[in-house]
Formats: C-alpha cells, structure tokens, sequence
C-alpha cells in the first residue's frame, strides 16, 4: 500500500455523464449499466485509499465482488448528469463493504442505492487475505464487532 | 397474455456458455457479465409464462428490475458450460419476485444465486401495473399475505 | 487440434435473441451489441473447425482480432429473431479472414455485415503462430498467394 | 444547434482509465470495450461541436454510426492510461467521418485506430438528415467534392 496519508472520510464522488451504450428501448439507463458506474467509482475510491490498479497489479491483491445488493429507484436518462458516491461503510477482518448512491449532480433525484461486500483475494489462485492494515488504522470506527 | 396453458412450475433452465466478453483480466467471468446471463434467463422465463417480448412490444406492458442481490459464490471461468436456472418464487399486487441459480451444467459448483424484484409497468410513463392476472390463476401459492 | 473431420464448408449460422441489454434509447440494437453476437458466433465457428475455448484453454493457443469492419445496415429491434452466419473467407500463412451476416432468421432484411481479421497468437506473450495447418488441408480454395 | 463557436481544429483528446470490466481473460482490453471508449469520446467531440446530448434529445437529431473500421494494434492493459483522440475528418452532403486514436496517455504506443463513418437522422422514424449547417461553414476544408 502507498504511504501517502489517508483521507479523513474514506468516500469520493465521482462524476459521470450518460451515453447510449448505458440506456436500452425503454429509453433510460439500463439496470446493468449502473454496475459499470458503481465499478468505475469502486476503483476510484480504492485508488484514493492507496490501492490503486498499479498496486494490484503488483502485489497480486485485488478486491473482489462477492454480493452486490441494489435498489433502482428512479431511471436515469441520456443527458442527465450523474455524480457517483462511493464510501467505505464497515471494515471486518476479511470483508469490507462500501455503499453507493447514484444522483443527479448536485442533488434530487437518487436513481440508485448499492451496497457491494467484497473480499481482498491474492492473484493468481484467489485465497482470501486480510483488508488492509493500514484501513483499520485510518478508520477504528468502521470496524465490526466481528 | 396468450392463452397457452401456463407451465405447472413456473420454472426455466438455459444453457449458456462463457465468451471472452464475459470474462476479465482475472482470469474468471465479470461480475456484470453475470447479470446479462439472468437477463437472457428471466426473458426467456417472461415468454414460457406467456409474456414474450412481442407481448412487450404490443402492449407497452414491461417488467422492470427494482431491486437484485446477487451472491458471487465461486468464479465460473472460459469453458464451463453453465446453466441458468430462473424460477418465479412469489407473487405480491404489483411486485414479483424472481430466483436465479447459475451453476456448471449438470450440477456443482454453483457460481450464483440472484433474486430479483420486478414491477409491471405501463410505457411509455412507466405507470406501475398489476401483476398478470394469469399468473395468479395459475400459481396461487405463489401469492403472499400482502 | 481436434481429429474431427471439419465441415465440408467453414460456414455455421447461430440463431439469436435480442435482449434489451442489447438495445439503446433509440429503441434499436445498440452499434456495440451486434460484436458480442459476432463474438458468439466466431467462437461457435472456431469450435466447428476443431478450436474450441477448451483446446484454447489446453494449449495457449488463441485467436485474436486484429481488424473489425462492420458496416450496420438497417437497425434491429426487440423481438426481431436473429441469425449470424459466419464463415471462413480466407486464409493467409499469419492471418485469416471471417465473413459475418447478421439478419432476419429466414431471410432479409440484412442488418450488419462485418469481415474481421484475425490472428493466431501463443498465450503468454501474444507471440503470432501459423494458421491451424488442418484448416489448409482441409479448404485449400481459401488459401491466398501470400 | 448551439450558437457558441466552433473550435479551430474539430478535435478533442479525452483521458480514460482501464477497468476491469474492459479486460478479457487474456489479460488485456477487449476488443469491444474499445469501442465503448471511442463512443464516449464521440459524443464529448460531438458536444464541442455544438450538438450535445441535451441538443439530440431537444431536436431529435442524432448521429448513427454506419460503418467502423478499427484496427487493433497493441493490447492495452490495467493501469494504462489511455488518450481516445477524436477528430472530424471528411463531410459530405450526409455523411460525416470521424478519426480515433487511442494511445497511453502522452505519447506512444498507439493501441487503436480506427475510423467511423455517421450519418445525421431524425428521430422518431429515422430519416437521413443533411449534416449540421455550422460545420460546413467552419470547416470547408473538410468538405469532400461529392
């Protein structure tokens, strides 16, 4: 892990536009395509939390996705400006969990709730490891009772 | 909805394989990828229960995804042969409820269990409908105390 | 390789659904989607002529595309049934060339027509190899003077 | 068409990461995730351009891709960070042809090339549509004699 010092608030915001490729004949964004926005602002937030692609590259350890829990509230569609919150929510020995929440930029309406639980696995093989070290350190108060 | 007897169990499988669209880097199938597949299933469920995408088409009558979990239980990789297999697990006024297991054909592992919930809805405007009424004909052990 | 006779023509044709994932807000087959079918159908192919994604898998040995060229003719919709054929259309000592037609199942109209080159490359590394040498054999009226 | 004016040279360099979700298990970038990129950095030039999404939805005037050519020349990877160049390259009375580029951000090695040929149709029905009055005007040195 990088040893720049962690933010105070392990949570980001990260702007998204909507394409064609996202909506389907329903005319709004398509169910599927809120995961590759909820991906896109997952690896964002670990990159701002010292693991970043270059370092999973490196080391072999990677996140990975073992439940996606998600609520489609209202549709987004073309020309609607998005903005993305990805936040680290609760720390366990083995998984962690971050929510997100997909908005229109600046507010109203929520499109999109997720909660995703994940699990840090070294590559190749996929045994599961320990969450970062230096995530328990930075945030105590995320850490389950577990 | 066409009049062809419903099936007595409400229940599909489909076989499907793995391409290199739907896998990643980690050598292993997307997490998204998996979410076409139950797309591919629910759809072709949709139709065995008299609801094809014709139906869709002439009606304007869509069901739509508010709400999935899914459980990434083991990572299905280039070359298995998968089955989907999508159920409809229970019946409320507006909402129905949806059960996808993904697993190799003919048996263990099982890569995925899914459920999601779906709403009938009147496009365009996207106005929330009943449930068919067929269905509740056909499954009455479906419906909940709702 | 795969001692199985090979087809008499390298041709197959691949019937497919189209899936709302696969449409955009212009109520039509998104441009992208029609890659996946062409992918799906080039593996099936591939697997016709003795290469399947399990001797990929055994032997490191993998097609890659190096060049796509579609043209996108008439727009498919939800509902329309599909069939991609595909077919072996020539073959050099590096590279080879696919055809693909995407229409109506059972005739016209023709929405997409694309030739993609291909290369055989040894995984890992990437490094080019011969053309499968039962594919010389076996459709000597494709082989270029190159 | 928006009134603001247009820029010198019709051309735009936009900054994209790699996802896992872009990767095969080949460990590189899919040849369709490419075309993705490419799609958001035609809709950003189209946007420099004076016809942004929010424009499209207004008018009902929208670009259709009708042919790609793209050649793949290296493999890009996790942690690349890439440049799509998109620029304007040819009008015609109907049609209008866009140059990409898709390279590791500041310079070499190029990964993609690719050109695409649009035509301007107006939605609902489809129907092909002269190319945008102003672009003539700003760029006569892009008009083909045709």
């Amino acid at each position: 892990m990088s040893v720049t010092p962690l933010p105070a608030q392990p949570r980001i915001r990260v702007p998204l536009e909507v394409y064609y490729f996202d909506t389907d004949a329903g005319g709004v964004v398509h169910n599927i395509a809120y995961l590759r926005m909820i991906e896109i602002a997952r690896t964002q937030l670990a990159a701002s939390l010292g693991w970043s692609v270059e370092e999973m590259n490196r080391t072999g350890l990677v996140p990975v996705v073992v439940r996606t829990e998600i609520d489609y509230l209202k549709p987004a569609r073309l020309g609607d400006h998005l903005t993305v919150m990805a936040e680290l929510m609760r720390l366990e020995k083995i998984r962690f969990f971050i929510r997100f929440e997909i908005s229109v930029s600046g507010g109203e309406p929520v499109f999109v709730r997720c909660t995703q639980t994940m699990v840090t696995v070294q590559l190749p093989g996929g045994r599961p490891q320990r969450i970062p070290p230096a995530w328990r350190d930075a945030y105590p108060q995320l850490m389950a009772n577990s």
